[in-house]
């Protein structure tokens, strides 16, 4: 079993290697070849008869797949990205690495006749916009307001084309917010969702710029590597007619996710988050949908976190441990 | 007001030339200038005060564009497109001329500030597909099972996206079956839709490879030329969220459309189609959906054919004149 991640160096590329390498299989065959693939070289992990290579490249750039194709990967899981704010400052660069790369990867799988290759993308809530139903579900069309989502909306398209017909085994998985991000806040504009719980965790201040009534549909990052793991392992033929689909993330107002943090970790840790309104934000994170039913995930096994409060005990647990 | 059409040699561009010219002005200012693209010269009309000028391209050429947009065009057609049975049998072939030639356009517009100029392009109820409800609406999902429905669903998502940017001011119009298309059958699944009732009319023969039962979308060659010129007219800023909606068709079964013509030209004309099943076009023809609640559409105007009877006596009118 030979994967291929892009992106490797992201957050979720590193928790999904990690996972992958734990589990030491995939669909069954053990794991001989991880291939990494980033801007900059993505570390290594040594592992047990699994040789990691890692190649820095930039994946807009001709042939950049070339040499990681010959290889005829097993499993592609196509993470590389431009985030949401950055595709929306840049249009070219966006449509390059979000849209071309993509495009590029589908031709290097069909010019090497990678039929059986599973290339696993992930896609966003950010493809959703327009005038939403109050509940979404498969078949609810992606209308998205901001140039990331369309990038996104127009890979779901062209890799469930190229599935279709038969050059390659393609899977697009729309990710929910995800909640608890490790690290530090950053520009994106749903940064606050895992400030509020991380920082108070982590006995530090945090800033909510939205009313505690706002929804968010998210999901822990271990549901999502799950769910990556999945997605390489379900079954092709039960997908259906449409090779992108929502995972199952759970709803939850900035109201609950304050009072789970109170009960998991008291009321001082709640008295670290400061309430700044920003109505930049609360327009941007506002306009995503919160309720779905992802009936097509469901019936192919997709995880689903259990509640919300799991979600912030293992932060907790693996902050600390 | 200078207007280009790409596809102008194609049956609708033509209709739409013909008509362009006969009213002599669009979005209050008189036609002062008619470009028309496609892959031989088009046809130059003559017509007082118009300069009608046919450029023969590759659209796919580098600069194929050059010419046409630095002129500047208040209006774009974009209809020149490969047919969906050709996308099919020819990826490549699909995705240059469908896709890339109209992303070349957009990025034409933008590189020359074209903010202004109304680009309309044509899309198509193949752009549907997958786990259809019983009846579509604005906000049902694209989920094409055909290569030129992804194609055209691709280029919505960008022309969107182009326009919400302010680069360019687009509008796609998704069209229901065209019935009663002139000119002699060919290999077009929905083929039969028009000959059914053209041959008999004109006296010949004609095939029914579907059951009577099967239900089509249709929209007159009158009514589509209608909201063509609607679709330059309409109020940008009151289009709403996304920029590709379908237009309002009538639904009707083949068994409808046989009474009519029995009604409009009688028992013998109805006894020159021959009923011989076609499975495959069954099958292709069978999966398009037929009932829509066009809602955007109607908000904006667009018209709608008032009944089958109509399409059928303005064609008799018309081919007998």
């Amino acid at each position: 079993m030979h994967i291929a991640i892009t992106g490797a160096a992201g957050f979720l590329g590193q928790r999904l290697i990690h996972r992958l390498l734990k589990r030491g299989e995939l669909r069954g065959e053990p794991i001989r070849r991880l291939t990494l693939i980033d801007q900059s070289e993505a570390a290594t992990p040594e592992a047990a008869g699994v040789e990691v290579v890692a190649q820095a490249r930039d994946i807009t750039a001709p042939g950049a797949f070339d040499a990681l194709l010959d290889a005829r990967p097993d499993v592609i899981y196509h993470l590389a990205a431009v985030v949401s704010s950055a595709a929306e400052a840049d249009l070219d660069l966006g449509l390059a690495v979000n849209f071309d790369a993509t495009r590029a990867l589908l031709e290097g799988c069909r010019a090497r006749g990678l039929a059986a290759t599973r290339l696993v993308m992930a896609s966003s809530v950010a493809a959703y916009g327009g005038e939403l139903p109050e509940i979404l579900d498969d078949m609810t069309a992606l209308q998205p307001q901001n140039s990331y989502g369309t990038q996104k909306a127009m890979c779901e398209l062209l890799i469930n084309d190229y599935s279709r017909r038969g050059l390659v085994d393609g899977l697009v998985l729309r990710l929910p917010t995800i909640v608890i991000r490790p690290g530090r806040p950053n520009a994106a504009a749903s940064s606050f969702a895992s400030s509020i719980l991380r920082e108070p965790l982590n006995g530090e201040e945090a800033v909510c710029p939205v009313p505690t009534e706002l929804e968010l549909f998210v999901m822990s990052p271990e549901t999502v590597v799950a769910a990556l793991l999945h997605g390489a392992e379900v079954d092709g033929e039960a997908i259906g007619a449409f090779r992108a689909f929502m995972l199952p993330g759970i709803t939850v107002s900035v109201a609950e996710m304050i009072a789970t943090l109170r009960e998991v970790a008291g009321p001082t840790a709640v008295e670290r988050i400061r309430h700044d309104p920003d109505p930049r934000i609360q327009a941007i994170v506002g306009s995503w949908p919160t309720r779905f039913h992802t009936r097509r995930a469901e019936a192919l096994g997709f995880p689903r976190d259990t509640d919300f409060r799991e979600i912030v005990e293992a932060f907790r647990v693996a902050s600390t441990s």
